[in-house]
């Protein structure tokens, strides 16, 4: 009689199709967190979660509310003596912005070639449904062999606000041995990777005020500063010749990298020639004195992420603009922390900005950086798993982007995270066409199978 | 028996009522030039314009069709031996974004105290039929003491591509003693003034190009260089600390101030205590070591239009944006030429853009400035209109804005023009709220009455 694990892998192998339908519906539903108009989307995919809980025989189902978008929790704990593992996930996606560059309209999601292009396909809603599907391969062929609880927030594009007060209200039901968190990726799809560091997150809005209303820049220009200018002399400030950040004390806080950090950013294939690859760019930039990999995943940054000013319609208007406006963030990493940079960011500004002009700063978002310690039983599980599916051995890495809820869930529950998600770094995450690699994506339910019965 | 002036004079203070409607029929239409999607509107107030031309007797009505947006003509030639007069106008508006900040409907004119609010009251709908209404007051009460054409064109805010082809293909049709334009203002409501100069214009599109699409800032920021960034770079490289602009050879051609200049700039009432009421800014700002009549009036400027990047909608997106765009203009002064500054533009683009982006610029219009001959008798009509009017002596000033017609006509007519309008410098021109001052717009009527006579 064959073990349940290859029954539940070969309940996988003949439900392909009506897993890809699921996350095809899923992908469907445009879960704008950020957006005030996507609120009854939201609700929608907060529900399709929900029911998604119920059909894996989920208990104590439940919908909180918090100020903004809810978070879903379930449970099924059948399996006393043998471990917790508490499921994070996040229904919400990035804005889709700018819509025009989108191949195929980006809530219907259409499957090209090998992959599957849609907003919130990679990021999060591929790996959400992947964990789905995986249990589902296991109680559909039997009994799941650990306990699972489920927490599933709506507010994780725009920086999670209202979890950790979640979190902190509810540490007895979320109580837990591990957290399995499969906001993540692998570093290409025939290297199997686990990520043990994520960077933190610091964002800005910063605007700029000048005259009181738009002026006409003939009969002004030339008396009066003008605001994108100081806007743009101000960000052009924020970098030194070396691409090395000049916001006061930024680095001293910076944790710096071992030779064996180093020795492992420099197995991963992320070089200047893979980034110029997918990026598209033909000369790779940044911090002087440090590889392509160390930069993303070992070093701060500062980008702008969005700017705004004046007349940006076709042809010409002769305005001198009343305000301009940057979105200005961080990527942090160890041991930084986001009121540092807060206030390393206010006190430039205070030094710098000209007596001519006026500002505001709003802190959008924060949450610092996180790094997970390898030798955990949980990581060892998942990293036996990849290899059974990979066929080798999987690379530890330190990745660029950030999940605050990582860091929140060892402050605030004492518990590891496993990172393990099966997104690839060419899937157009926060960008038009982003998209999941199918084949990687039925791997990665084989992997999350194979992680639930090595534990 | 009263004399044909007294008679045009108090037919016009009779129909002031009348006049207003018109001038509100006149703003209703949104003609905006540089959005194709008012092209209906354009047309709608090029015969408009045409259907006034011929309420006052105007012969050989003509709408001249141009790549863009057609020219009005029309001509009353029944004065021989008199002077010819060419009356420029222009019947469009600029746009109206930023929307939210007008107080009233910009194309529903509305009289709020002594102003009358909407786009184009000013600039130059209100002195367009400010010239209708002293020309009506004379035909309806006796016979034109000169000859008179019309040239009104559609692409004035646009930089009126199509006019300098236009003026020289009608080179016969237009020939004439001197052009009045009225497309200008008065240093204040109780000091009339005459402007004799004009800064020129150059205006750019500038797009920096980073990544082929949109990026993931914490996926691949620290290692493509921030076109947002870039651009921000290039255009705070523009200015040195003293507000000179950095432009390879920019200033080589800029015709010093003369003693005398220096002190008609020190007459006008335009001060750094002016600057702050109308503008709102409590610290002025401009080049080191010039007035702020002199920045305005005498001394080129470069000014970033307008700014687009990235995500710029509330809240946060962590975008690592693909292209980044600035509109730049440059107001010039005697003897900068646009192809001068197209030029410089390029080469600072050429030396100081980073390897690491790609970038356009597009040239979206551009005139040189002009100095106009005060002795001509042309000029000296309309000085003793003002002085009648007013009670004083007028003003000689240099303006900061751009008018580009008036080089033409110098260059492809050889006549000079009268600037001649009653725009005031809190008109908010280009902006949100537009508005022209109606007793001055009434004296101003007035004064375009004595003008004729005078001549």
């Amino acid at each position: 009689m064959p073990e349940h694990r290859d029954l539940a892998l070969q309940y996988a192998r003949a439900h392909r199709e009506e897993f890809l339908d699921s996350l095809k519906a899923f992908v469907s539903i445009p879960s704008v967190s950020t957006d005030p108009e996507h609120n009854r989307d939201m609700a929608v995919a907060a529900n399709w979660v929900a029911d998604r809980l119920r059909d894996l025989g989920m208990e104590s189902i439940q919908i909180f509310p918090t100020e903004r978008h809810p978070v879903v929790y379930g449970e099924w704990l059948g399996a006393p003596g043998r471990p917790t593992a508490l499921i994070y996930g996040h229904y919400d996606v990035q804005p889709v912005d700018p819509l025009d560059l989108w191949k195929t309209p980006p809530f219907e999601p259409t499957v090209v070639g090998e992959n599957i292009y849609g907003r919130g396909a990679s990021d999060m809603k591929g790996q959400d449904v992947a964990v789905f599907k995986a249990i589902e391969s296991i109680v559909r062929t039997g009994s799941l062999p650990v306990n699972v609880k489920w927490m599933l927030e709506g507010e994780e594009e725009i920086g999670s606000p209202s979890l950790p007060k979640f979190i902190s209200e509810h540490k007895e039901l979320l109580s837990c041995d591990f957290t399995l968190n499969a906001d993540s990726g692998i570093a290409a799809m025939d290297i199997p990777s686990i990520t043990y560091g994520l960077r933190g997150l610091a964002y800005f809005e910063l605007r700029v005020y000048g005259p009181a209303s738009d002026l006409h820049s003939g009969m002004y220009g030339g008396s009066v500063h003008n605001p994108a200018i100081v806007l743009a002399e101000l960000i052009a400030g924020m970098h030194d010749a070396e691409g090395h950040i000049t916001l006061p004390g930024y680095y001293d806080r910076v944790r710096p990298l071992t030779e064996q950090e180093r020795a492992e950013f420099a197995r991963l294939p992320l070089t200047d020639q893979s980034v110029k690859e997918i990026t598209g760019v033909s000369v790779p930039y940044g911090e002087a004195g440090f590889t392509t990999a160390e930069r993303i995943g070992g070093r701060p940054t500062l980008d702008v992420n969005g700017m705004l000013s004046g007349f940006t319609g076709t042809g010409g208007k002769t305005v001198l603009p009343a305000v301009a406006m940057a979105k200005i963030s961080m990527r942090l990493v160890p041991d930084q922390e986001p009121e540092d940079v807060n206030r390393q960011l206010r006190q430039y500004l205070e030094e710098r900005a000209p007596k001519t002009v006026r500002w505001e700063l709003d802190e959008l978002a924060g949450g610092a950086a996180s790094i997970s310690d390898l030798d955990n039983p949980w990581v060892v599980a998942f990293g036996k798993a990849l290899e059974t599916v990979w066929g080798k051995e999987p690379l530890f890495k330190r990745e660029g982007g950030s999940v605050p809820v990582v860091g929140q869930m060892q402050r605030l529950l004492g518990v590891e995270s496993v990172l393990a998600g099966f997104g690839l770094p060419d899937d157009n995450l926060h960008a038009p066409n982003e998209k999941q690699h199918l084949p990687t994506w039925y791997r990665g339910i084989d992997a999350f199978i194979h992680f639930f019965f090595n534990l």
